[in-house]
């Protein structure tokens, strides 16, 4: 099993980035626009994405497995690309100073095949779009994300 | 062991993406300014990096183990924080269509300690620069890197 891990610290409350992370609206605004679902413990997310022209790229349903206010967030993948189905997304928060660091991991991965390292770079991106989200009140979700590739 | 893993397009020839990993200038124009040393194989590359306010925060020497020519550069780190040494970054490019894939590999970390979140984050910043570069002829190298914490 390998993981993709990162680290984004944000000048912000615990609550502020807690709140990105735990409800749909603020997931919509920087990850990706088309996330439908219930963010509560047992229920599911559905997270969808399209290109710049508008052509649908698929995506992940996750089940919310914890909500640990101002502290965690813990996501299983029950539909999406193969490769991502059982992994499972943490965020767990910690304040320091002004900032509070977002420790990521998506955990689980069979093989480091090359979509996880786009996979990986692409996570990146997406924290620091939710870096700018809390901290701007500016997101990049898809379809408005920053390109690492070609489409996406 | 544990890998950092990263995958960039660029919009490029391999020729172009190879000379931007295999040239001090270019290292110096996406990675940090302070790069010293020899880009040649059994040379030494230095890279040095500093704050916003010009606090020097150390850096990473380089053994340049391999360069080969519109594929891949592969690198061992000699000399930086104690949980470097000894590890390896490679970047193996392949042409795919208009498109240099960079394949991105920092392996080896001893444990998935949070310092290996932190970079696994800001390494996709700075190929993220490395694309800018060669696409746009301007990257982001410290001290003007994109920041993903407070200091760095």
């Amino acid at each position: 099993m390998v993981d993709i891990l990162h680290r984004v610290g944000i000048k912000s409350s615990l609550d502020e980035v807690y709140k990105a992370l735990a409800t749909r609206e603020s997931l919509a605004a920087w990850w990706t626009k088309d996330t439908q679902g219930e963010s509560k413990v047992g229920g599911a997310l559905q997270f969808r994405f399209s290109d710049p022209d508008g052509v649908e790229l698929g995506g992940f349903d996750m089940k919310v497995l914890e909500l640990d206010r101002a502290k965690r967030v813990l996501w299983q993948v029950i539909e999406g690309p193969q490769e991502w189905i059982g992994t499972k997304i943490s965020f767990d928060l910690r304040q320091e100073g002004k900032y509070v660091m977002v420790l990521f991991k998506h955990a689980g991965w069979k093989e480091p095949v090359e979509f996880m390292h786009h996979c990986s770079t692409k996570w990146a991106v997406y924290l620091m779009s939710l870096k700018s989200l809390v901290e701007t009140g500016k997101g990049a979700p898809n379809p408005d994300d920053v390109k690492i590739g070609d489409r996406d």
